[in-house]
Formats: C-alpha cells, sequence, structure tokens
C-alpha cells in the first residue's frame, strides 16, 4: 500500500478521510490549503506523489462551489506534481439533479461538473448513490458508483419493524422504493399528490394502498429541505399510518430541513456521512450510519485492481 | 431554405424523410446507397452539399447495428464534402435502455452511440422521447430532444374516453403515469409485481389503487415485446378493467409483440411513426399518429435559427 | 448589433454590463440567476440567443470560486442554447499570479482557469491587463488582452503633476515603470528591499535614484492588500519623496488595504472599474476611472470583426 | 502470462481466438454475447479484466457492420471494466478499399473504421497485409501489421512447382508481384486489360511477358467475387499457361466467388483464416494456411514488450 | 472576393502566390517575414483577417524543414487574428514518401505532418497528386487533392508523338501508367529490374512489352534525383526505344537529378510549378506547364462554396 | 535502469548526450539519422524501445528549425515503436522570447511548439530557465524547468570578486539582478536606458546606484546578438565601473555576438553548456561551465520516479 496516497480536499472533508485511512491503516497525505488575502486559493501537496496512485477526497457540503474548485485546484497540483492515477472520491455527486434540459436555455451543470474534472486532469471518479444512474457515462473516464442501500436495509432489519410498509414520496422515488419493500418482504404505498400546474402547490392528495395502522418507511437518494417528505408525512397521518422512518443515503439538510424533521411526525431519519453532519443539525431524530468502510475498502480494490463488482451486489 | 438539405440514411428512412420534406416544401436529397458484394457499404452524396446545412434522417429499425454503420458512414461522406453544418435525426435512440452500468463489465452503449456519433463528424442531433433524459447531455454536441406526449393526449382527448384512469405498468414508468394523469384529470393506479429474485418470473401481483370498471390507459415511452404490459394487463382485467389502451411513442414490436397485442385484451395501442410500421405488423387494434410534421418544424427552426423551446412545452 | 447580446453572470457584474450595454446601445441581455436551498446555482437565459453572438461579463470579485462557477455554469446553459459564438469577458484575470509552478507540488490556477473556461465550451476570451503577458497563450481559443494604460496615463497628464519621478516598487514591476516614465518624460527610481531569507521580512532599503523633494508615481497592474506599495512609501518618504500617487488598472484592495490606504502618505490612487468598488471601500483617497467604454469598443470590433489591433497601440 | 486476457467478440471469432490461445497455452476469456428481442447487441465480460492486458478477436466475415458494432461494444464494455490495455485483433481489416476519396462526396470508410476504434477507448491495433500499407497511419494509437507473405512463400516453396512464372491481375498487384517473382527467383508477366470508360467493362487484354507452357502464380492480398482474376485466368490461358496456382491472404470470397472458383481451371486456390471459410465454402481446390500461430506469437511478444519487428522480416 | 486573402508562406513561395493571385484578380496579401539573428523566424500579418478566408501558400523546395516550421508559425499567426478559415495550399506535400512504417522503428512523416498542420490550427488543406492517395485521409480536417493529370495529357496530345509506348519504370508506377495508355490509345511496356537483396543494386533487367523503334512516355508524380529514371532509360534503350519523354507532376530534382538528366538520352521532361524550378536548374530539355490556374481555380470554388468536384474529372 | 534509454536527436546533440549518459553509466541509444537527397529527415531506432522510459536530448543551435523538426520526427518514430514515456529534453527552449501577442497579427510561437511537441507524441519535457516561467504551462503535459542559478552562483563564488555590484541591463532582468545580489549580499544598480520611440535607439542613459570603482556582474537567462549588454558595459564604463563579469544560461551568442565580446570590456562571460559552444565561437573570454550533471540526475530522478523539486531549491 505504499504506493497509495489518500488527501482530503477541504478542512470539512478531514473526518471522512480520517475514517477512511483508519480503515486502510494508513497515514493521511499531507497536504496544505490556505486562502489568500484577494480570497484566491492555494494548495500544497506537501509530500512526493510521483507515480503515486492518488484518492483525493472531498465532502460537498455548502458552499458547493467553494469545494468543487478546492477539488479542481487541486488536482492540478497533484497532476503536475506526476501522480500516476488520480481517483476523485466524491461522496455526494453534488449538482446530480441538474441532470438534464428540461426547460429552455438551462445548463446540465452534472454534465458540466464531469466535464470539469476531466479537464482537471482526474482519471477515475468514485461516488455513491447518484440521483440518475446515467451520470456515471457523463464521464469518458471511468466512474464506480456505490451504494448505501444494504447499510440502510441492515439498520431497519435490526430494528425488526412491524406491520411495515414502504412509502413512495412521489413518482420518481417508486422504483426505489419496490426494491426496498422487495427487501423487506411488505407491501408498497404510494402518495398521488396532485399539483396546480400554475403555481406547482399540492392541491390534493391521496394514497395509493394500504397504509392505516401501519409502520411506514420511506426512501429516498437524499433528503434536502425535506419539503416533499412533509407533505407525504401529513397525507400518510391523515390516512392512519403509525410509526415513520426516513432513509437516505446523502443528508442535505438544506434550508428550513432540521426544522422541519424536529417538529415531524417523524420517528427517526436514518442517513450516512457522505455528508458531515454538521454539529448544528445534530437532533436526536437524525441517525447517522457511516460509510465510510465502504469507501475505504472500494479505494483498496481500486488500488489492488482487485473486482470491485462485488462490492454493489444488492445495486 | 436553399441552404437546407435533407437525406435518408437507409431505405427504410424513405417514407419519413419524404413527409418531413412535403411539410418543408423540399426536395428530398439526392443519395446513392448500396452495398458490394462482400457487404461493405457504399455511399455516395449526389449534389452538392458545400457549406449546406444537412440533416441526416435516420430511422432504426432492425437490423439495428446495420442502421448505425449507415448513418455513420453517411456522416462521414457529407462531412468529406464540406458540409457547413450535419444534424443526425434519429426519432427513436436505439440502444437507449443501455444507458447505465448497473451490471458488473458491460458496455454503456448509449453513451457508446453519442461517441461514435461525434468521432464521424456530426454536428447536432435531433431525438425524441429518450428512454432517460440524461442520455441528451451524453453528447457533447447540442441535442433536442422532441416529445410525442401532446401528440398523445390530444389523440386520446378527442376519444372522449369517460371513467379514465391511467395505470403504470411498473415503477418506472410511473412518473409519466402521473403527467397523464394531470393532463386528463383522473386518477392513478399502479400494478405491484413482485418477482422471484433467483430467476426474475413475476410470483405475485396485485393492483394499488382503483380499477374497477374503469377504462385503463397505460402509457410507455416505447413499446417493445410488450411483455410487460401484458402482464399488466392480466392483472388489471383480474381486478375489474374495462377497456384498455395503450399509448406510445415509439413502436419496437420486436418478437412476439404483435402476436400478443392481437391475441390480448388492449383495445387499441396508439403510436407514432418514429419507428416505421412495416407491413407485416400493421393490425387493426394498432394506430399510428404521425409525428413527421413535429419534426419538420423543429427542422425548420434549426435551419433558421428560430427558438425550437416552445415545441416542448408540455414537456 | 441585432445578432449581439450581452448578459451580466452575476448581480455584482450588472453595474459593469449596463455601462457596457450604455455604450453599445443595447439592452442588456435577460437572465435569470438563482440559488437553490442547496447552495446549488442555477441559470436560465430569459431570450434566444440561437445563433447570436453572446458575450458573458463576469466581474470577479469575491468569493471568487463563486464567480468562477457563475461563469461556467453560464456558458454551460448559452452553449446549450445553441449560440453562434461565445466570448467570455473578464476585466480582471483573477488567479492570475498563479502563473508558475515555482514551488515544488503546487497547482499552476491560472492555466487551470483558462482549461476550465474552454472545457465548458467558451470560443472567446477578452481580458484586461495580465499580471503575465504569457498567460494569453494559456488558452488554445483566442484571448485579447486590453490595457488601461493610456487611461492612467491620461488621467495624470491632465493633473500635471510637476517634478515627477516614478517608482517601481519591487523588480517586477520595473518594466512597466521604465515605460510610464518614458511617457511622462521623467526620470525612473527603485526601491531596494533587502529580505531575509528565513521569514521573508524586509530587513533594509534603500532608494535607487533621486527621490528627495520629488512628487512620486508608483504603477502596478493590480492593488492587492496593499502590503508592498505601503513598504515602498515608508522608504521613499523617509528619503524625502514629497506627494505620492498610485495608479493601477485592477483594485483589488483586499484584507487590511482601505484601511492601510486610508492611514497612509499616498495622497491619491488612481484604479478602473475592472473589479467593482463596494460601497464600503469608497473612500476619498481613491479615485476610479471607467474603463467600461474601452470593454465595449472591444466588443463592437469583435462583433463587426473589425480591427482591434489599434486599441492596443500603446501596449 | 496471468495479466494476459483474449476474447472473441462474436460466436464466428470463437474458432480463431481459441488457434491463438493454444498458442499461447491460455483458457479463452468469459464472456457473454446475445441479442435482445430488439436486436440490440448485449455483452458482458465474464471474469475481472481489472488492469489486465487485454485482446480483443473480432475476424470480420459478414454481416460486418454487425461485426464491427459487436467489437466497439465489446471495447467500451473493457474499458468500463478498467482493463490496463485493450488491443483490438482484426485479421483481416474491413472496408480497406475504401482508402481514399477518389469520387467527389464519398466516405473514406477505413478512416472512419480507424476513428470509431478510437473513440470506443481501444489502445492498440493488430492486423494483417493491409489493402494499402498507409492505412496503419490513419491510427493515432499504435497498430502492428502481420504479413502472411512468408506463409504463402513456404507453402508454394514445398510444392516445388517447376517452370514458374508470377502473373500480376493487374496494376495495382504488380509490385506485390515483383516481390513473389524475386522470392521465387522466377520470371514476371502482366496482363494489359482495357477497359470501356463508359461501363468498365474489359475490351481487350494481352499479356506482357512470356506466359506460354508456363506455370502460373497469381498473388494478391485478397479474393473478394474472384471477378478480376477469372478475367485474368482467361486472358493467360489462351496464351498458353498450363497450371494456375491463386494465392491470397484474405479469403473474402463473397457473392459469386466460390462457385467461379470451382468452375475455373484454377489448380489451387492458397489463403489464410484471417476470415473463417465457412462450412459451405470449403471445396477441394481451396487450401488454408493456418495463421493464428503468427497472430498468436504477436500477441506474445507485445504483451511481453518484446520487439515484433523481426516478425516482419519478409515484409 | 473582399473576404478572400491569400498569403505566401516564404520567399520562395511569391511566384507562384503571384500567378495564382492574377488568376482571382486578387491582391497578394501583405505579410512580413523575417528571421531574428538567432535563426528564430518571425511573421507578421500586415492587413486584417478578422474574420476573413485565409489561403496559405507554401511551395516546399529545400531546406524543406524551414519551410514547415514558417508554415506552421504562420497558420498560428493568422489563427490568432481571428480568421474565419484557414487553407492551407501545399502544391507539392513533402515526406509524402514516408507514409507507412515498412521498417521497425521508423517514423510516418507524412501523418505526423498531417497532425502538425492540424495541430497549428489549420481548417483546410488543398495539395496535388499524392504519392499515395490515402494520404488524403491522414487529415481529420478535410483536404483536397488536385492533379496534373489532364494537364500533361494535354501537353502531349498536343506534340502528337507517333508510336508510342508508355513504360513503366517499376511497379508502383505501373497503375498511373495503365491510365495514360488508355487516355493515349497505346500500348504499355514494363522494365523488370531484378536487384540484389544485399545491397539493392539492380543486378538484372528486361523489358516486358514490345519496345523497339517505339517513341516512349515515362510518367511519374515526382522526379527526385532521377536515379529509377535513368536505369528505366538504359534498358529501353538498349532494347531498342527511339525518343524518350518524361513527364511528372512535382519536379523534385534533388542532388544529381539536373545533370543526369542534361547528359541522358531524354529528348524532353515535362514538369509542373508545384516546386518553383531554380534557375540553376532551367535548363532545354526541361519544359514546365503552369498548374496555378488549376490551383486559382480550386481557391475560387473553396471559396464560393461550389463545387470542386469536377476539377477531378480524370482523377 | 535498464528500462531507461537515452537518445540524441541530432548530431549537434551528441555531445551533450554523451555527457549525460556517463552521469547515468548508461550507453547512449543507437539511432540512425540521415537526409534523403531531396532534403527530407528520415530517422531510425536502432533497439528496441518497446516499454521503455524514452528520454530525446535535442540542443537547439541553428537551424533552429531544423532542430525542432529533427526533434518531432524522433517523437514520431518512438511513439511508433511503443515506448513507455517519452521525456523531450530540451536544454534551451527556443523561441521562448515569443512568448506573447504583444502586436497585431504575430504568432506566439513558444506556445505553437508546446503543442507541436504535444502533437507529436511526447509524454513530458525538461527544460532550464525559460526566458518567462509561464511557458511552463503552456503544455498540458508535465514539464520540469531546472536553473542553472546555483552553477553560477558557485561559480562566481569560488573566484572571490570583492567590491561587488550586480547591474541589471534592464528592467526585464532586474528580478534576476535582485535576486543575485540578495545571494552575493552586495548592491544593486540599474541602467536606466532611454529610447527614441521612433527608431528604438537609445538616446541617452544614466546608471541608478552606486558603479563607481566597482566590480560589475551582469546576469541574463540568455546572452543573445550581446547588443543590449554592450549597451549596457558603455555606460557603466563610462559611470567608472572596473572589472566587467557577465553570466548567462543560455549562451546563444548569434550574429555579432563573439566579435562584440571579444572587443569588449568584459573580463569573463561565464555560461553554460546548454547550447553546444562550437569552435569557431571558443574564445578566452567565454567560460563554459557544464551543466549536464544537473541533467542528468533530473533524468535519474524522473526515471526512478523520485521527487526532483529539492533540484530547484534555489529557484
Amino acid at each position: 500500500m505504499e504506493n497509495l496516497k489518500v488527501f482530503a480536499c477541504s478542512e470539512s472533508s478531514e473526518k471522512f478521510t480520517e475514517e477512511i485511512c483508519n480503515y486502510l491503516q494508513l497515514e493521511k497525505g499531507q497536504i496544505k490549503r490556505m486562502k489568500f488575502k484577494n480570497d484566491n486559493n492555494f494548495v500544497q501537496i506537501l509530500e512526493s506523489v510521483r507515480d503515486k496512485d492518488v484518492f483525493l477526497i472531498q465532502s460537498t457540503q455548502p458552499p458547493v462551489n467553494e469545494r468543487i474548485m478546492e477539488l479542481l485546484i487541486t488536482i492540478d497540483a497533484v497532476k503536475r506534481a506526476s501522480a500516476k492515477r488520480i481517483t476523485v472520491v466524491l461522496p455526494y455527486y453534488i449538482y446530480s439533479r441538474s441532470d438534464k434540459k428540461d426547460q429552455p436555455r438551462i445548463p446540465v451543470t452534472a454534465k458540466l461538473l464531469a466535464q470539469l474534472i476531466e479537464a482537471a486532469g482526474a482519471n477515475r471518479v468514485l461516488t455513491c448513490d447518484l440521483h440518475n444512474k446515467a451520470i456515471q457515462a457523463y464521464f469518458n473516464i471511468n466512474c464506480d458508483v456505490l451504494t448505501a442501500e444494504s447499510l440502510l436495509e441492515k439498520y431497519f432489519d435490526l430494528k425488526k419493524i412491524e406491520n411495515k410498509v414502504v412509502v413512495a414520496t412521489d413518482a420518481g422515488s417508486s422504483k426505489k422504493a419496490y426494491k426496498y419493500a422487495e427487501h423487506f418482504g411488505c407491501p408498497i404505498s404510494l402518495v398521488d399528490k396532485r399539483r396546480d400546474g400554475n403555481n406547482d402547490k399540492a392541491i390534493a392528495s391521496s394514497v395509493i394502498g394500504e397504509i392505516k395502522d401501519k409502520n411506514a418507511l420511506i426512501f429516498d437518494d437524499e433528503v434536502d429541505t425535506a419539503g416533499s417528505i412533509m407533505e407525504t408525512i401529513d397525507v400518510i397521518k391523515k390516512f392512519g399510518a403509525r410509526d415513520i422512518y426516513v432513509g437516505c443515503t446523502h443528508g442535505v439538510l438544506s434550508g428550513p430541513a432540521i426544522e422541519r424533521i424536529k417538529n415531524s411526525e417523524i420517528k427517526e431519519l436514518v442517513m450516512t456521512n457522505t455528508i458531515p453532519l454538521t454539529k448544528e443539525k445534530q437532533i436526536d431524530k437524525i441517525t447517522v450510519v457511516s460509510i465510510s468502510e465502504l469507501f475505504g475498502e472500494a479505494i483498496k480494490r481500486i488500488h489492488n485492481e482487485t473486482s470491485i463488482g462485488e462490492l454493489f451486489e444488492t445495486n
């Protein structure tokens, strides 16, 4: 493993990087990061990476554009330092919902991000639970996509919740809901929310499938403002649901999310640490399951050139 | 329009090309296509395209790989003939379901196809109702995506079917189902099919939502072997559905599809002509709505450099 | 000029864009910019740019990485909207001092920025007074570089300062100092600052050339923290200089700059508006000379495909 | 050799691949190939190729476009599976006669094929006896070209044919004829066929050089429809030639070729197995000399990074 | 034609450029070319080429590497000056015999040259009678290839030489010989030169076909040292040939060529001016037929975007 | 070191290559270089470089364009011979003063050269003391830049010259002058040359700083025609300077340089052998310090993938 080097691209990625390095029984790579007075970033790799297999870890909490530039500048430094291979590790792929041009004259920023990472000189990408699996092929370089699915399944299996139903919050997430329902061997139900086309406000909702007196599990790839989950919960509560659990890979939790969750009927929100949960967001209802070992194992396999296919079994 | 040239890349694309040219009040471009005895394709553009705005129409029915090579070779000929711009028109984007690497060591052929089209020298792409909208950004060149949605909606509006319900055949299509249900102002229902993980056979199914005595509308971007639709129909019939209509953009209708449809409880299958319906597939139950005018209009706007955003309004 | 479109890439670029548009007698391009709750940027071009000659103006005050991403995302949107040509206008080229690898394992961010702008899809660049003229050729696309030199010369000519001497703050700026001295027909003097190699602190300084009882003019391409200028002023004051004027193209003025200038012996700091001077930085000692007409004229010539060589005469 | 993997890209390439693997004492790589009902190809590499040195063998008999797409899709799958290097092995380079633009507005498909192979992600190419040696440099990646010359020479040396003359069928092949004549130390003769410019029909022919009572050897890189060889034989027979032997690398044998050869005065046609001779084409007059060991040896040397220059000595 | 600009890349290309400009009734483009004392080339385009259609003429007589660098540097200057399109005009494509890798570890300089021209920024190429037509497709940009064939045919038609025979000097040129023989309606004959493999010296020669008392016409794409032609002439003279004429497109005439021709039995050598015939090479036996009008016409058509296909009719 | 191969690209680079190989205790790579009669270069690598780490040494004395083409053609040969990595070693980077577009419509040849080297297929570059450090980032491949600074410093340290002053010949070199003055712990002085704008002739000069009775050291990255140094010497001599020493990395010494130096008041010119000093230029006043060991050491470290950062300490 002497040719393996793992660096954190930002202060906020240090903790996740540390967990990965612990798993790999490896010293974190030495790197200096600073901002000049004029707000320009500076980075210097403090140990030789010549001919090394370098992994750059970047957790992508806000300010996200800052995170992107930190990443790109670090890639440039490592590339010029003659690394053998540069693998960018993005536990959470930001801008992943900007994956199509569904209005006139808008960007497809998820694709742009892939282009920028390649332009800067990365050779591989490792990420997790993309909003749309097709994003993987936005890259011309190879991109491996991990999944937190089995972590979440294992967690809920251990809780032994009875009388479960998996609830899909909207059509987009129903495919994922199916898969979880099949794992748990439980039924599925769907919330049918109709919206007023003029202002996109929900105007009427009903539940399709049985929900009364059942314990509801809601899954999504990410929880952002938690707005759509709140609407779902309101409806299923009205229709008689009992305990409500939410599981997601990426806890974006932006804007009013924490306040909403705190005041909601959610019993527990289970998420991974692909995005670090800052102190002020740590509330009782939120459980964080660490995914760093999975990343550590993937990095080990990529470095050793052994198959990582079996890490995706459940996928 | 004197600088606009429209060519059919294969015999089987002639009809669609003709319809487009009629709409544009334009002569179809003169092109010679043949195969040598050794099965090598030959193509020659029979009129000058120097500095012209060239559109290459390729309908993509089987043999599909033949279609791809015909297209690529024609692009090469037009590029070497110094066309000003080459727009590839693929009414149906083949290999679009190969849009992600969801098993180890498989190709992402939808992305590969985009790379090949660019490598051959195309400057733009025009296509319709992609299986996954993210495919659009597989291209580095600009790609416009038309939709048959309003054509299908208009068709069913005129039929004035009462007591409608939109049925989603599986989780993947439920988002589309939502949108149609909103357009028609009718409820939605879902078929929950459980499969045996070992052999992928459906082992139990139920309907979520009301279906009894209702007229069912099933929508999908494409109907291929019609297998999954048949399963859906079996279930909803068992649960009491009345008339069953199916709408789709792309009538792939491969393998047993025609036989299945003929023998099924489907009252009418409505599709567009993005893939030409060969004579032996033309059965009473199938209605073809022409989308060639929409393509013609899009080509006109691309050529005239006027906005084509409004063609996508319903999208 | 109907095919010319000029957009501001950020709120903070609106004013400079407006001045340019006034010069061009043109409406500013309509654009919508916002941030989602998760800090992701969104941009939408609100008018057709199909086949248009688009100029994207981005003033680059902090947060600078935010500015870069705003720019890149806007380029992506305009490119996908089928603009004929995209010219990026960076009145101040940030990261321009990161133009070489003079320590081990550091980035060359000025080059990286050029690569990112090209990767996003820009076709030309227009900028001003680069820290190192070689940066121009970091681009593979064409890059025009304006200069504020004659603006500053004209301003000081009109002031009719007597008994002038041009002072070079350090070796790097002495070439520029020569040119100004030749314009004003006055002598030059140099401050010879010696530093302690261990901590880079100035340990001894002297003035080479006559300075006593003279009015000193100090020129630089940018004034950042104003630290090095302050050291210069301390020395020349000690050696008997009278009035002190500073001229620069880019008023970066970061960190303690304003406080330092306010408390210094500087009589007047003259700069252009390549970086907008925010309200809290507007102090009496600072005079802003507008360079927007020069940019407007350059844009006009690029659009009309007439020579812009003569705009650089003094360069 | 544990890092060497050799795969057949199609059913019809299995035999040639097997022979190569036998020579290399290696298991053939495990690969799954199938077609979906909609005629879309699917391929899955069934063993890890991560960091492996992969060779993809594709024999290119008709349908040739199918062969090309099979190859490209397999390259894509192997590339995404993180192979260290991908070498495409094309025993016969199809479309090699489409190597120049000698009519207006035609493609140069031999170059296009090179571009497609590179776009898909191949790193090297290995092929044999190109119709035009310049095709090698159509690739930007390295391309090695084997030759069957010494195999054919050895074969005819052993036959000890007396009173030989090498006959060039037309001007294009006379250079090759010279080289064989020099090897066999025998004279050369040429058939001078004149054609009617309007319909390209041979209108008069004569033989230049001695042919009467001599045993004729005719060589070509490929025998396709055998049309031109038949014309040659008619002429030389009329002028008194005795036994007629034909030697070629690539037995394309398309259209009427087999019928023609069967009914002709050819005593023996000697060819290699760069294109597999299907059962129905196996007639007594045709002798197949295996070239698979030469390919096996070249693959071994490429893999071991030893010189392959000496394999081309006779070239 | 106001947007058409034609420049000579070197002093030695001035004459050919002038002839082209005369045909086009156009002023030659103003350009300054010089060498600094340190042997570095400098070039400056002295008139605006912004948005112009620029043709760069470069005749390629020795020193040829100097010619290449002059060309590349001029392309760079024109590209940075924002020309709309840059067409490189190489009347003679140097290094065209280095078109394949037929020995181990040698370059394919004809391909390299194509890559350099593209890397420098050219958009099109116009050249004439390539040694191997496949070189055309070494370019990814479009490349038109003119031919001097009809010029030479016309010249010899007017001479009304009787009792003609076209003689192929070696196998490589026999294809071309056929075509001329067909045009003149005369027979063909071949010189069969055998060489000693060890030292490549001709050791025995004979003529295949009738030559006695006939007037011989020998054609080649270029005459370089004239060595191989001299060998041919020696043989056919020995076998009784009468008057000997040589025709070629490119008069390279290097080393002992002029001396050899002067002392030979050649009656007349007819060539074009693709390479300028320097004064000291102008001898009585050499006739130069100007091809500049053909180039002028091709440039006109490329500029006007009209078909140039018919210029190649005889090709 | 068995995988390390070092070749000289030209006769004139043989000596420098030999010195490097001696340091590395390595046989010089076998290579054949010749010119055909038609002035076309030919090169053949005479030993296998398959999978080798190849360094191509090219000293760049005039004719410089010849040197560039020799280099590019050798790169092509080595690339096609399947080298593992190709590092171009340019002790002196020619055209380095053509690093910006400071007049209308001129090339930036230093950037063009970088593009050509990359287009030909190089993977790394190693050079020394660039005229502008930003040139390093003209390359997209990695480029290491050595410096002769400490060699020159060591040389002058040993001379123990008393009463030193470092003189900057013009503004451009004053930064370098500062650094040397700091090393030697001596003062600096500047020559202020004013020029007539119309003809660029020096019209008046003065010295800024003390010079009388001091021994002057003048440093520059290169000495070309020595014109500007002569002007400097004239001035400082007039103002009383004593002994005059000149130090530079690159002894270009073109045109009248040697004559000027011989006749000048220069006591000693110290330079390295980045450009070989031809016999006729070897005069007593010139001392050559060899830099080949530094290059040898850098090559060793690049090959062994150990850090080369410390070789640049003084930089």
